[in-house]
């Protein structure tokens, strides 16, 4: 199945408008309000991050797609304040910006989403929210532009926006997927990552999309890392509206192709956005005697300074990786291991190999390559992508709030 | 008990010789080989790494503690290179290096113990290291001045020497004990930590030694982290020769005392000579539920590149340290904890506090202050020694091997 990519034509789902607009919690003065809605409601799953100090959006959220049974009309997401270490405040902040919706929409309070990006620990403005409301319910529309805003205004310290969809047809209906997703730091997927929402005219039940959700999730924005911090607010949502008159009973097959695809485009556009990356490395994770295995040896290379600091310098030191794989929780054996960057192989079965150095440095001065690692101990494999640790990475957050 | 530093003078303990010497190893000509010699022997306990990927002097060095039932002759170091992923071949290397200075010192091979720092993956040059051998032996001197050399020689992309040294009196015999150690980066003290090598003229039996040394190491070494990478090749290395006259069983206490003293004293000299670190920062946690617990909160907090880099800013971003222990291995409860920055009091029990940024900003400007996490949930407490990540962090590691 083809996935379209931010540069092509969306696919674009019916039963959804798109808003956006300015509250005025950033100080830059740049849009941070963005608000999707379902005009005739939308089933709705989502994956929220582990974290054990989630953000009150993050409460709320969980709460509302429980009481609501997974129905829910809109999305309200701001950036600048993260609404997180805000307490009993922060819930009752999150609560008044949805009520205030909800009374401008004229749907139920428990059937808006709240969801936020930004600093942590600074008490939510919610006035500034309640009183740019009406505007942004104002400026709902459909099409494409509108989407694509809504993208944009969810950006932080995104460099790009982040879209991707895809579309398939069964019986004369046409189903399409579109998601959007921000994030470019803070950025390790232990369980749900950053803030992504998703969007298809599929019908189906609430529990029908979250036991598609799941998988999707676990095998595109849980397969990244880009510095190892996992963020408080990080969001997974999935709305369908139903709109395109396909039941999901007809096309599982399909559709849990097209929302795969769509997931880890989201999230391989996340890894290639990463603060300060300059290279993005596809680490294919072979030989793991479990797939928990190949995920606990990927994320200890890839989120290992020392050796992101040598792709950063595009050097083939594959001691570094070895070295990341024997401080992993988990029964490492050199003797049966091998390690290759791109076709060069380094390392196998406990010993050096003779390679190309200047060759290898070559090609990790290119954009994007793969690094292979068998572990000699199973079957079990994973492709894991991440980027290298740069000075750019440091600037932007040696910078970020003060 | 008084701790002295690197730059007052030495409490020397008797019974060693120390020499350094040039092998040629290194690209940059410096040197790269160190010796030390108890020439009536020593009483000897060590902890290594726990990296699986662990280095051939490592593997050798476990096995000649057991074999020689913890009595050595001599420590051969050098840098320039790991010796670790090399196979078999690396562990014949080291043999031979030891087995032409055993042979220099009419000692038994299984007496001396080789160490190694450098790069990984390098077929090891043992060659060079046996043609410096006589050089090395002939070099071999007491006294202060030959001490500090041995500390010099084995530093890699440290800044400065590292010494500590205690002593106290008993019964008219006066007990010293004196470390030194290497390592800047791949510090993350899950084991022992880089290399350590403290010589002290106590009587004692090695299993006594180990007793003493592992909780030593626990409370020094293993509570501090650079940037969470574990080396191949970390060893603390302590030697007995018991030319002091005095007998462990009679000074358990101070030499306890002066043991622990010695061995935090390097730990905090590794972390303030941290590879680009700018500031020290002492992680106090308390109220954990048990020592595993404050372990586990401390690395995740000094370990996250977000907080590291808001310290590089000298940001009071707390939020950073909330968002790392929720994504901790434990039951973390915003509700229950609070955080401190030095006096400032920036989060307690769920809710941000007001405070003052500016001071707290100028107070991170320092090159040393404390941060206090008090989890709220038992007894157990740490203090965690960490530092920043800075610009220069990533200069030095993108530019090491090519």
């Amino acid at each position: 199945m083809r996935i379209r990519g931010p540069r092509q034509r969306v696919c674009l789902p019916r039963g959804f408008r798109f808003s956006c607009g300015l509250a005025g919690i950033k100080a830059s003065g740049r849009p941070d309000l963005a608000l999707a809605e379902a005009p005739q409601g939308a089933a709705a799953a989502a994956v929220f991050t582990r974290n054990r100090a989630a953000a009150a959006p993050v409460l709320v959220g969980r709460a509302r797609l429980v009481l609501s049974r997974g129905r829910l009309r809109a999305v309200l997401v701001n950036s600048g304040n993260a609404n997180a270490g805000n307490g009993p405040a922060g819930v009752r902040a999150a609560e008044t910006c949805c009520a205030a919706l909800a009374r401008q929409l004229g749907v139920a309070p428990g059937s808006v989403l709240p969801s936020s990006t930004g600093i942590i620990g600074v008490p939510f403005p919610a006035q500034k929210v309640v009183a740019a409301v009406p505007g942004l319910a104002e400026g709902l529309r459909s099409g494409e532009p509108a989407l694509r805003a809504f993208g944009r205004a969810i950006m932080t310290t995104d460099l790009r926006p982040k879209l991707a969809s895809a579309s398939f047809s069964r019986n004369g209906r046409r189903v399409c997927v579109a998601g959007v997703v921000k994030g470019a730091g803070m950025i390790q997927p232990d369980m749900a990552t950053m803030l992504a929402y998703i969007f298809t005219d599929v019908a189906a039940a609430p529990s029908a999309l979250r036991r598609l959700l799941k998988p999707a999730v676990d095998a595109s924005f849980n397969a990244i890392s880009v510095d190892s911090d996992t963020s408080t607010n990080d969001t997974v949502l999935l709305l369908a509206s139903g709109a395109s008159g396909a039941d999901l009973a007809g096309v599982q097959g399909p559709f849990s192709e097209a929302l795969r695809g769509v997931c880890r485009s989201l999230a391989e556009q996340v890894v290639r956005d990463g603060e300060g990356a300059r290279h993005l490395v596809r680490l294919q994770v072979r030989g793991a005697a479990s797939a928990a295995e190949a995920s606990t040896a990927a994320r200890s290379v890839a989120n290992s300074p020392l050796v992101k600091t040598a792709w950063a310098g595009c050097d083939p030191n594959w001691g570094r990786i070895l070295a990341a794989l024997g401080k992993a929780a988990f029964p490492f054996d050199p003797a049966r291991a091998s390690i290759a960057i791109g076709p060069h192989r380094v390392f196998a079965k406990g010993r050096a190999l003779a390679f190309d150095r200047k060759a290898a440095h070559r090609l990790m001065q290119r954009p994007e390559y793969s690094i292979r690692v068998d572990l000699g101990r199973g079957r079990a494999e994973l492709e894991f992508l991440t980027c290298d640790l740069t000075h750019e990475y440091i600037r932007i957050n040696a910078e970020y709030s003060t």
